[in-house]
């Protein structure tokens, strides 16, 4: 990048690379085999033993909440840019956001939570997820209409006196799975009739309300991504209190709006991390490995991959900086090109170096021994969730028509 | 094609469709639930109870080895150009192989017994395949070193006395998980000081010799593909008698060379047949779901990807099927560029027709719900097995170079 | 391709082959350094000495209008699978065609009139063509409009008694540079109120009618390609007699639709065989330049690219024949989807194959010592006219979501 | 950008768009029908009248010379930073920069005579360079070599005394067709029998030393870019004092690597305007041209293309303005895989945003009436010379690779 971290991100940097080092690294296979245990043994949606005890010292180390640029409840004025580094480094490990608090999609609930949240629902929602005592989810895909276009999505929320009566089937809500799940936001229709933009609104659903039930989980590439989980979730008859409501009826497409940026940034950079790491180990396997007399590392077809992958993950992280800058400086709106452009850029990005990272790998690239096809299948999600690529590229491009109209 | 399929082609997969439409497609969603039971269950290594039930069917209406071109064995005088359009058919449905007996790794060992083995070893092994009693396994690929090179195989084949005692750790045995697995074809070496060609040798091994023992399964991307599965199998002081060795001790590369044409043709066609599945699959969404006010299928993005898919596909087709004409002609060896042709070009045009397809069904597409992701998952592992693109665009290159010099 | 080719081929490919290694290939030095002359001499728009010279030891040959399948006019019961391969090996120079007589636009224009035309028509036109005496030009293409979209072809032809008075502005006129070009078919609009394919007629218009004025030439990529050249035609106020129309008022684009086909087929054979000759001239250029202690042949990334090219060049061909074989046995119209795929595959290909041959030449890939940019040119200029990709894209597209509505 | 461009670069910026509102843009019909008339009338190698009369306009308005950080001679203190973004600029037209004196490969030959030639030299020939009174050659590439490897270089410099004898023959030197070049750096062997790199020095070589001879102009795809031109030079017994050596005998890389840096800034943000300049067409012309109903911009595949623009355009230009930060903060070493990086990704990009931008214009696209075309054939162009893609992609691999060993 063309200017240095700020002294917060180096400082931070610094201290979560020795984490890293310390606890995360050196834990990667412990956390696959418990993992594994559980799945034998039948069920994996429990709590993570070892993210449970590292929880604690994270926190006591003074990294935790970091995604929060808030006096007390994160890092006072922590940027965008700032906690960008950050997220790659995350994004090295998958399940290392837990560790410090900040993962997805407890992140963004927060911050809406935080934002949007009245005094109430910020203690008794927020306070828990900022101490990590519960997890959250985000309901919003459907799987009866196509939900890139969320003016399609049909769950319903009424009405009914001082209660909102939700009905309606949710998928692919991550993190519902995880058993310290509690509380989920639930994006519905409060009035169909409205515009287009003011049919939605967004209300908060306890996860033990009566009606509330978790179907299944849906798998990724084969992986069921325990204990986090993409689950179906049915909400029939679902009741809650008026005051689960969150700004306002109608106001769910504003919420989903203003919440959107930094997630990006994050799902992004955590991108580039795996990409970063996967370019690592595919150079190390290529070093290694000695195919018709000479390492693989050797051969030229190979040299245009691994500069093609430099190439690449810089370009994507300078997009994705830039973005983050913009954002601090001159606001969500102003920066909705440059959110959707690194939304499409950074997963494709990923998906093609981690690709070669396979290729490099052989057979061994595809098998549980190394972490390559698991990335390669979350980062492949990643072009569709949040929006596919198309959509994303219509915006991009309507914004560029429009400069020369 | 600019010839029309043979009378006996035409006959074979007119049957072979009606077969589909009343046994196979009819149950897919039983095969699946049923191993899925068996995985939830905590041991899904267990013979399919639809595919047990569906083969004697098969057998009786004649849809049985047909990949054999044999007098009693198989179908009389069956070529591969007239094989070809069967596999294509198989590749829609990735267990239907199985019920016709015309699975791998069973085709490709079974025709190595019919060319190279001895009539002892004919009567033991080859009948009970034939017969789909049993199945075997094909032991070559090593995780410690770099497979794409043959030379660099490790396991070790000593004589000793009237036995050999093999030694090594094969993985990615594809087909060793199933029950009914029972006899390997195992690649290892008896001379290390010969010839770089004649180092290697492949002997018989059955399944339940002493010191044989399956280690544990690869998965592929998320799946473990039970109850085929690619397994690691040691073999640790495993004793098999002299005549166990097939050919002859040095002439592994040798049997190498000669079975593997004809399971190019096999791979190749049935990748054309997943991409054709994953093509209609596409168009189907497509039509189907309505975005932005119109359904996806009205956009120009998709047009594209639709010619190109089929563009794509009848290439891939062509190739397949002039590679097997020539094979069928001249010979493997003057066939060798088209063969090596078609093992870079059939998997990776799958590849991207079925991504394209998982992104037209948006978050779906990489769920258990529908085919895609798994079929991705196999078509670009299928990019790696029986050597890596790399290698096999190597010896395409290198032909080419060589006519010009 | 997995049927042999016919003996007719096989015939005239072979005498064809040998007129190219005495008369063709030893003389495009010369050719080219003709044409220069006349460049530098101030009027490239003038007949080649070498061609004129070479047509009528051509014709004594019998290798003339080879295109045509005509009793008396060319080759009895030439299909278009026979002729293909004799297109191809035209495709290795770009002004070979008219040597034989079998260069566009006249093999379209020749075609047209032999099929549509009346006796008088024929008696006047159609002879000197396929004597070589003159050329034709074929006037569709304008630059006010997007003419991807026919029915935007604004040219006017109205009846005025005896005659239509005709004008239009016509650009990307191929042929129409050559002084011998003496007849145009001109598509224009007769009936603007009629339905949307039934405006469009074409007519006859001699070259030294008063009003047509050639106004200059287009460069493609700097190229003037004269003689042949691709003029501005500008029509105004042209008379004609009405016995100049063809097939009748309102029936271009159903002469338009006949036409096409055959062109096709030619225009992607020559493609194919101007890739086959790039990739021919990579391979020697990569096997002579030393880089970096050896041959630029021995490093991996152009074995990556040679072998791409292979795979690409025959499975082109493989569909280009596919189709001519389609259109032989069931006519144009139930072939429109393989017409309409060769259209798309077959530039894409030889421009990416042009492209890698032009960066293994290095500095000297993109100056006249080399045919290749110039082929470049050519071949890019094929993805836009006669339809550009997209429209072709779109109509495959169609055809293949109405397989499945 | 995530840094907001410098006062110095804001400003000069800024008064650079005016001239270009002012004095470019609307001179460059005449620019080209002037330079078309020259050809039409047998000799374009002629200096071009509007680029004549606006040098003094430019430098009168202080905007002359400002890729030299010199305190007189140029901009002082001007950073690669605050440069590249008036290269990009000039990039917009392929003309510009001479306006300006601001022209490769004068600006690299300044550079070089300004760091590395003795006072004398900078008086004979770096006063009327920075003056614009005389321009200048750069003499490196040789057509008998493979020149990537740049110690292939077989042009001969041999003490004689008080002199050096010249013998080689060199091509692409561009630059050499004007006539007011005067003066070339020549790059050749002193002592072939020294290590690899001290076999080469660089040397002044005045246009009108007896010996010197300009062959003839090399084409880059059809166009002769005159009067700059990219000429073939014999030098045959050319005789200059030893005093014309620049820096010493054997230290011809030293000098390379050296100059080599800014260049490739330069070139890399030209590169990203000639791409945004395309963007902006192909915006225009999609927005006005209809085809089937509709504008070709609500085409969903041009909504593609053009997100895919912007995405790489502004990726190319965050990687090359963070490599000038690099360049101007840690230096050219350091900064080398950066340098390498952008000679790659940046001509790669513009060449499929020019590309896309003529698939937009149709037929319009290839021809003169349109600045496309030669755009393409420069940006494809660029992609070859100063080394090739393969070249600088094997740096950065090599410098990935030793990371990890």
């Amino acid at each position: 990048m063309f200017a240095e971290p700020s002294a917060k991100t180096a400082d931070l940097l610094q201290r979560m690379r020795d984490f890293f080092d310390r606890y995360i690294y050196p834990n990667e296979a412990r956390h696959h085999e418990e993992m594994a245990a559980f799945r034998r043994a039948g069920n994996p949606w429990q709590l993570s033993p070892l993210i449970e005890e590292l929880k604690p010292i994270a926190r006591e180390a003074g990294l935790w909440n970091m995604f929060l640029p808030h006096e007390h409840r994160g890092v006072p004025g922590i940027s965008n840019l700032d906690y960008a580094p950050l997220c790659e480094l995350m994004g090295r490990v998958s399940w290392s956001g837990q560790v410090f608090n900040c993962s997805a999609p407890d992140t963004g609930n927060m911050e809406t939570i935080e934002r949007y949240g009245t005094e109430a629902q910020k203690d008794e929602w927020l306070e828990p997820l900022l101490a990590g005592r519960i997890r959250s989810g985000f309901l919003m895909t459907e799987p009866a209409v196509a939900s890139s276009d969320a003016t399609n999505i049909q769950c319903s929320i009424v009405r009914d006196g001082d209660h909102y009566l939700i009905n309606g089937r949710k998928w692919f809500s991550s993190g519902a799975g995880s058993p310290d799940c509690k509380i989920y936001i639930v994006m519905g229709k409060t009035d169909p009739d409205a515009p287009r933009h003011a049919q939605q609104s967004m209300v908060l659903v306890p996860r033990d309300t009566a009606g509330v039930k978790v179907v299944r989980h849906l798998s990724v590439f084969g992986y069921d991504d325990a204990p986090h989980g993409h689950m179906e979730v049915l909400l029939e008859n679902v009741r809650v209190p008026v005051s689960n409501m969150l700004l306002g009826e109608g106001r769910g497409f504003e919420i989903a709006q203003g919440r959107l940026g930094p997630g990006r940034i994050h799902h992004c950079m955590r991108s580039i991390g795996a990409a970063e790491r996967a370019l690592e180990m595919m150079v190390d396997r290529l070093q290694a490995r000695i195919a018709f007399g000479k390492p693989l590392a050797a051969q030229s077809v190979w040299h245009e991959r691994i500069a093609e992958s430099r190439c690449m993950i810089d370009q994507a992280r300078l997009l994705t900086l830039n973005a983050a800058w913009k954002m601090d400086t001159v606001g969500n709106k102003e920066a909705r090109a440059e959110i959707a452009m690194i939304k499409v850029v950074a997963p494709n990005m990923s998906c093609k170096v981690v690709d070669w990272a396979i290729q490099a790998h052989g057979a061994a690239g595809v098998s549980q021994d190394f972490w390559l096809a698991e990335a390669y299948a979350h980062q492949r999600t990643v072009r569709i969730v949040d929006g596919p690529d198309e959509v994303h590229r219509n915006a991009i491009a309507k914004l560029e028509l429009a400069k020369r109209r």
